[in-house]
Order: C-alpha cells, then structure tokens, then sequence
C-alpha cells in the first residue's frame, strides 16, 4: 500500500519532470515563425525603369526569412493581385511529411486564386542556405523571389568561422512583362524575348535611361530602388556572405574586386574549402563564401556580375564592396571587373568538379542504383510549337496536382503510360540537329520504389541551332542528390559510372548540365510525395522541360482541402 | 378485338406521329449553336499601336454569337492565359433556369484557371441585341467582348423594314494594361489612368503614331489590324444598324454623316421610332437604328464617335460609310463631325426620355411596387482608398460566389447585415462633396420576396472632386426593368412618382443616372437566382460601384459543381 503511494508519488513526479521538460524542448528547439505576407503587383524602378512587379508587402525580392534547424514556418500568404493566381515553392526545403505545401502548382497544389489564401507550414530541418519563389506561370520574372535562411542549432558551428552574415540576391531582369515572354514562347512562329536588360544585386541595377524615357517617367535614374547594392566592410573583419541566383535565363559569374572567396556551403552542404576569384552561380543554386577584408581600406571596391553560358548583351550588373568609413555609393575609380569569358565551359565545368562534400560532412552515397534514369535534354517542336523535352516528352502540367491524382487513384487526370527510362543511346547524334518528331507534350510520371536510389543521367545535345547546345541548372524537389560526375559528350553506362565520386561528392539540390555533356546524379527516393525534377530555367521549365516521379504516395497523410479547387477537384466537390 | 388491334394501331400512329413532330419541332425551334472558344493573349493592333490583347480565338472583338429565339447556345470556352483567370457575362440573356451560367465571378461562379474549360450554355429567349463580356478584373479593357443577335422566329417580323442587318461595337481603348490601370485605382494616393487613347469602331481604330513608336515597331500605321472599319452600302437601299457600346469608361455620340438614323430597338425591346442625327450611347447599351442609303451616292461619308460626359481628350473614332461603288477606304473630303458638345447633359436627357416602348409593343409595368430601394451614388475614401458607395456600401466581391453561399446556406462568406433601403434623404446635401465617414467596403445582399415588384431609385451627388457629378449607366443582371422616369436633383419620394411613365416605359437592362439626377426603375423579381445591379463603367465596378440581390433562391436548381472550388467550396471536397 506504501509501496504503491510511493509508486504513484514518484510516477507524478516523473510526469511533471516530462511535461515541463517537453515543454521546454517545445520552446527552445521548435519555433515557430509567423510570416503574414500580401502578394501584389507594385511598381518597382529595380534597376531605375519603372516596371510593375509581384512584391510580398510591396518588396521585390520579398523578406528573407530567418530560423533555426528544427523551426517550423508558416507563411500566411493572400494573393492581392487581380486577376492573377500564384504558388510559392520553398526551394531546398524538402518538405518531409508535407508534400502539399512543396508549393508547384499542377504537382503539388492548384494555385492561390486572387483574393485568397493559404497558409504554407513546413519544417526547416537543417540548417543551410534556401531560396523561395513562385512556381507558377513565368513569376520569378516578375519578381516574386527571395531567401530562407536556416541557422545550426545553438552550440553547434560551421566548420568554417566568421564575423558576419549577409546575403546576395543576384537576377536578371526584364522590363516587359511576363505575359509578352509567353506570348512569344507559345506563338507559331517563335518568338524570343532575348536577353535580359539588367542585372540586379540584392534587387538593385541599373539602366542606362533614354531621355525620352526619362522625360516620361518610365526610367528615373535618382529613384531610390535603383541606389546600388552597398556591402559594408570593416577592415580587417571576416564576412560570410550567401550568394544565390534566382534568374529567369542567366547563367551568371561573381566576383569581388580584388577579393579572394572561399566556397564553404552549396545549396545547405558544406564545401571542402577551395578559393576562388570567381564563382560561377546558376540559377537555383545557392553558396556561402568567406572574405576577408584585408584590401585597400581607403578605397571602396566593385562587387560585380556577369552573364555567362549565352553571349551576353546585358551589361554588368554591380555593387560596391564598400571599406568602413568610405562613404558607401563612392564609386570606385576602377573599370568593373568583366569576369571570365561568356563561353569559357571548361573552366565552368572544373568549378562545378571542384565542388565537394567537407571532409569532416562527408554522407557516403550507396554504391549502387536500384534504377538509372537516362534523360536526353532536346529541343523540338511539338504540334509547331518550340519544346523542350526529355526522351521526347515535354512535360504540359496537368489540371489536377499529381499530388491529388495519385492519392485519389484518378486515373484520367494525366497519362497513365510511364515515362521511358533512356532513350536510344546507339543511334542518337548528340552533336547534330535532330528533328525529333516523335516528341510529344504530355504528362506522364515515374513510379520509384519508395527508399530505393535512383541515378538520373542528365544528357545535353544539340538545339534547334546549328552548333549550339545550352547550360541548363537541374533543380530536384523534396530531396538532395550527390553529384557523381560530369562529362563531355555521350554518356556510357557501362564505362563512365567508373569514374563515379563515391568518396565525398557534395550533396546539392541543383545542378548543372553542360553543353552537349552529362551530369550524373544519385538520389534516395525516401521522401512520400510527388516532386518535380526541372530545368530551374523559368521559361525552359515552361517549355517542357522537366519530369515528375512518385515516391511512397502511400505514406501521404491526408491532403488539405485547401490545396485543391482546380481540374478533377471539383468532382470531389460534395455538399 | 378487333377495335382493340385497331385502337393499338392508332395509337402506335400517333405515337409516331408525335415523335416525328417532336423531332422536327425541335430542329425548328429550338437549334443548339456550339461555340468553341480560346479565350487568350494575342498581340493585336486594334488602334495601330501594339498591345497584349484578350482574345478569342485569336479575335478582339470576339466572334458574333447568332441565335434564334428559343435556341440554346453553348459555349465551350477554354481559358489558355498564363496565369490569370476569367468568366464571361451573356448580357441582357436573362439564364432564367440557369442562374449559375451569368458568368459573374463572386456573385453566379468561381472564376475560369488557366487550362481549365467550362461550357457556358443557357437559352436565348427572346429576340434582340445582346453582347457578352468578360465579368473579372477589368478583363472587358483588354478586350474580351462582343455581340450576341437573336432572331425572331420564323414568320416574325420587326415592326420596321429594312434590307441588310449590320453590327457596330463601340469600344474606348487604353494602350496600357489592366493591371497598371488597378494597381493605380487601389493605391495610394489614388493614380487615375487618364482618358483612353483611342475609340475604336468594330475593334478598329487609328492612334497618331509617333516616329519614335514607329521605328521600335510599337506603333504601325500599316497594320491590317487598324485599317478603318467601312460600312458599304447599295444606294436607295434601307440598313438597319445594331449598334452597342462596351466602354470602360467613355459615354459615346454616334453619328453618319449626312444622314439620319431612326431608333427602333434598345437592349432588345422595340422603340417607338423617332429620328435623330446623333445616338448617345453608353456602356452596356445596345440599340438598333434604321438608316437609309439616300444620299450623295457619288462620295463616301464619315462615321463618327465622340466621348460626351467627362471632358474628351480622346481623339474622334472614325470608320466610313462607304457609298457603292466608291472604294470602301476611301475618306471623305469633308472634316469629320465632331458630336454635340460633350457637357450637353439636357440633350441627352432629352434623348433618354424619347426612348419609349413601340405602341405596339407595350408591356405595363404593375402600377405599384412592393418596394423601393434607393440606392445613393457616392465616391468616398475607405481605408484610404477611393471607392463608389450606395448608401456607403461599396461591394466587395466574396470570394465564396454568393449564389453557392445562398443555396448552400453558407452565412459566414458575406456580410449578413442587410443593406439599407434608403439613405438620409433629408440631410444628405448631394451638391456638395461629401465626406461619407460610414462609408465600408463589405458585400451584403438584397433579399428580395420572390415575385414582388421592385423600384430602384438611382440617386446621383457630388463626387470627392467640387461641382463634379458623373453619368453611370447601371445594367441589371437576370431582368428587364421598366424605365419609369429620370428628374434633376434630388428625388422626391412623395411627389416623383406621380411623374412616372406608367403608359408605355421601355423595358431594357441598362439605363443612365445623369449627373445630379435621378433614375426611376421598376421590375419583377421573377428570376430565381442571385443578381448584380452595378455600373456598367469597368473601373468603377471595381470600385464597389455595385449591389446584389437575391430572389427565389429556393428554386434555384442543384448547382454544378464546374462553378465552384473557390472559397468555401473547397470545404465542400469530400473525397
């Protein structure tokens, strides 16, 4: 009887102990981070010529979201605009247990309609550097981006030190519309929006404005959005500093004048160190680099961008990496850096190899594949109509989310016939102009085994133009891949797998595919959901040019109804 | 036995006999017009000058939907734009059985996505001149419009003669785009578009391009697009002439040069004819008119539009009567008219008052109403933002389409406060500019006792701006009304009615409140369903310009399901 009073005493207080521990853990390990954000168009002068832009409560790039390994974020998110649906997709963030709120419309979700809203929740659950932009139509381009910056837990450091933190948002920027761009991309005959006019660090550039335009008020070159991008230095100091793309087309290069950087995280992975002059940067992709400010400190210096990849006819985008206590827009009286040469693939493709895991982060890849997906990247025209496809599919979104389709067993909703895993190795010419006339636009999907590995083989080859075969940066939902290697030309199965970076190849969410070579990938299908696979060039992806697979649709809780009220949906509409 | 094989005979007879006649009355009376439409942005030259247009199938103004009374048409319409959604209002088609099919985004559905299609199908039943027009965002601005004709049967005629039947659509037109012109509207401080460039006639019209514009190609005075519309016509020979307007803003003049023009048809009912020079026409207005080819045949003549009620800054629009065999394109010598002076109110007043129902064709209105609803005209600021108020409510569109909410008793989607019947009659001074502090942005309904008769007073005032009153034509959802009088000033509820034309008011869907006047309506609230009652002026519709009511919601049909997955639809979705 004493016994058990004693039992029931010590069980209380055991209890109690829990409840006020777990409440504890709750508080300091699980924030939660309370974003309420208005998306609408807002005339914006980014690089001094007036544009109407998509800005989260009037700001293009929108707010960076800050928190900490383990948080939880929850973006209160009403679409303002007025005719105009939108999504969001959190890139880098791979959503384990919440598939539906990954943000791609016509995969994971319909889209937000105008005067709607919808509350993205999702656990940041490790720390890394990440990006979050629409994923409908063509939205980046109209300036809905912005960062999603994750910290370690407390106590526990980068392998790498530093004073401070910032970040660098690099763009391409057009001034005509979104809708213009895919006028063009959808007409018969094709027309092509060309470059971008400006490039925009941290949301700022500049245009050179006409006097006809400055006369009317279309180009305003005192606008205040338009004062170039300052970085503050103090002399002797340390800065980390997170470097992402979110360009519509560009392939970039960035440079500090004057300046070493070290490469210590890609894409939320730490890099074994290596120093760079310049770093290459596609679009999706995301760097930490460490630079110490030990130059001249009675001058400022360039911070500079360059297009890469394509012949550039956009002009130099630049910042001022600005020494403490010069004045911070005392522009400096060197000629801005220029960067490498546009179609240097060579030293682009030594980069990207010189990109590995740190070796003390190393996450050893399984030694083989269940499944190896071979993907040839071509350009075709489908029914007059310029695509791009993979083994001759170009990817046409579906009405209904995959996401819905798969969970609800809709059979109607997409094609049920699977995607081929290869296409015909010994007889395609990589390096000539292919008619390609079985490409069709369709919406098929891969089924993968849930937590099998799964290779895919990025395989580039030549365009509709003689001669010509583009950078396109892959971009995986859901998960990280390793990078096992690139190469020139065809890929063999059976010898270049040899060749494979098993020991330390970095883990990384983007990726580049180089003209007319292989990029080589390995990923662990152990997330439920269906996730996109895509070329993260805006107006590519909209051209086709991506795949989505299914992974464990068993394992997906319940969807929101929230995310649906598009396509088939609304057959499920019961009152 | 045998009368009974003889009855069976006859009856087989007559069985046959009605199914052969119900067969051919079928085919007779009641046609289905299947209409197939791609609803999308095309880069037109309406006026010379490039712009982004909504079309369909290519076409701005859209195809002409003919009809025979009694016939049903289907419009299956497929929304290809990019990202933004639309829904498209058969105006003056009353959908009586079809409430669901108004096309009336918030109020009858749920808006159209990108990719998604919906088939528009309702009875046309009654002959007359009709249009239809995109019924979101400011979608009419970028040009979805245009004409539906139905017919009278067979064996029916007009109480007019005439030997061809041609359609004029006027329309104002704006070089830049809806977003820009509603970003200004809701920002602040309030940014007004301005006057449209241009008018346009049968979609075409002719901007002065400038040197600059020429050479970017923006502007092509060559395009084929802007060539004039020219009206050819055979000497000695009668025309009768539909002529509507679907401006965004602009009040129009009409007139042929040299020629007179008798009205005999407004918004579908027949006009007690009468002659004039000039046709005042405003948005939402359809009329028909009788002209006779009878002059110089030798020379062509100009046909001219002007904008009247806000001062013009918008250059003539232009097309040519073309006497044949005169080159169609040839212009005439003579300068073109320029219109009654835009500021004559008193004559267009004059005019309103001529249109009267046909002696022939007279419907009474009850001579008594159950209910009058006076309804204020105000411009107020809510929140900061300049709106249109009656009774200092500007309607907000719920996102859940009030027709769903009422038939699914959803009271939580609107605003459940019912609207006033009236305003402060007597201390609201409507000269002067008013402050209208009680003035909210909210979306509440009329309910309206089915079948019972209803008086609109439209009350005019001042706006924000000193000595400034507008015209509004307003436009009726699902019914006719009875026009039963306009006045100066301020109505007199006790003394106003005795000046009613209960005799032979015309009965039309849309009607004009002059400035500092007073508009008196009657109609039956006969159509079971949920209607808006709004000005039919674009922008200021979007302003809250606007009321809605409901009647008969009780025999209002099972909704399917195509209108929804909007709002609080998506809580309907039960897998």
């Amino acid at each position: 009887m004493v016994e058990t009073q004693q039992c029931r005493r010590n069980f209380i207080s055991l209890l109690a102990f829990c409840i006020f521990y777990s409440i504890n853990v709750l508080i300091v390990e699980a924030k939660t981070h309370y974003h309420v954000w208005d998306v609408k168009y807002t005339y914006k002068f980014p690089d001094c010529y007036k544009k109407l832009a998509i800005t989260i409560n009037g700001e293009s790039p929108g707010p960076t979201i800050y928190a900490q390994q383990g948080d939880t974020v929850v973006v209160n998110l009403t679409n303002t605009m007025l005719t105009e649906n939108v999504a969001v997709h959190w890139h880098g963030i791979r959503q384990y247990g919440t598939p539906w709120h990954d943000g791609t419309d016509g995969v994971t979700q319909c889209a937000i309609m105008p005067g709607e809203t919808l509350d993205y929740k999702f656990v940041v659950d490790r720390a890394g550097t990440y990006l979050y932009h629409a994923h409908y139509g063509m939205q980046i381009s109209a300036g809905l981006y912005g960062f999603i910056i994750v910290k370690l837990p407390d106590g526990v450091s980068e392998p790498f030190a530093y004073d401070h933190d910032h970040t660098i948002l690099l763009k391409d920027w057009y001034h005509g519309s979104t809708y213009e761009e895919a006028v063009g991309l959808s007409s018969i005959p094709f027309k092509w929006v060309g470059e971008p006019q400006s490039l925009l660090i941290n949301g700022r550039g500049r245009f050179n404005c006409s006097a006809a335009d400055t006369a009317s008020g279309v180009c305003n070159a005192t606008n205040s959005d338009c004062s170039p991008y300052s970085l503050t230095v103090v002399p002797g100091k340390t800065y980390r500093l997170r470097i992402a793309s979110l360009t519509s087309l560009s392939a970039l290069s960035f440079e500090i004048e004057g300046h070493n950087m070290t490469v210590v995280e890609a894409d939320g992975s730490f890099v074994e160190p290596f120093v760079t002059k310049n770093l290459y940067i596609n679009s999706g992709e995301t760097y930490s680099v460490i630079v110490k400010a030990d130059q001249d400190t009675k001058r400022n210096y360039w911070i500079t961008t360059n297009v890469v990849g394509r012949k550039p006819s956009t002009p130099t985008g630049l910042g001022i990496f600005n020494y403490y206590p010069n004045h911070p827009y005392k522009y400096p009286t060197t000629e801005p850096t220029t960067g490498p040469f546009w179609n240097d693939t060579a030293s682009k493709l030594a980069q990207s190899r010189a990109i590995k895991a740190h070796h003390d982060y190393v996450t050893a890849p399984p030694p083989t594949s269940d499944r190896v997906i071979v993907l040839l990247n071509t350009q075709n025209l489908v029914n007059g109509i310029y695509r791009w496809s993979l083994n001759n599919i170009s990817l046409s979104l579906p009405l209904t989310p995959f996401l819905v389709s798969l969970k609800h067993n809709f059979t109607d909703t997409f094609d049920q016939n699977p995607p081929p895993d290869t296409y015909d190795v010994e007889n395609y010419d990589i390096y000539s102009v292919a008619e390609n006339k079985n490409a069709t636009s369709s919406n098929p999907i891969y089924r993968i085994d849930f937590n099998t590995t799964v290779d895919f083989i990025l395989q580039n080859a030549n365009t509709m133009a003689n001669a010509t075969s583009e950078t396109h940066p892959w971009h995986l939902h859901g998960h990280d891949f390793w990078i096992l290697g690139y190469g020139d030309g065809k890929f063999n199965i059976t010898k270049d797998p040899k060749s494979y970076n098993l020991a330390n190849p970095i883990m990384r969410n983007t990726v580049p595919l180089y003209p007319y070579g292989w990029t080589a990938l390995r990923f662990r299908a152990d997330n439920p959901g269906v996730w996109l696979f895509h070329c993260h060039i805006e107006s590519h992806f909209y051209m086709g040019m991506g795949v989505v697979f299914e992974a464990g649709i068993d394992k997906v809780g319940t969807l929101p109804k929230y995310i649906m009220g598009c396509g088939k949906t609304k057959h499920m509409i019961n009152p």
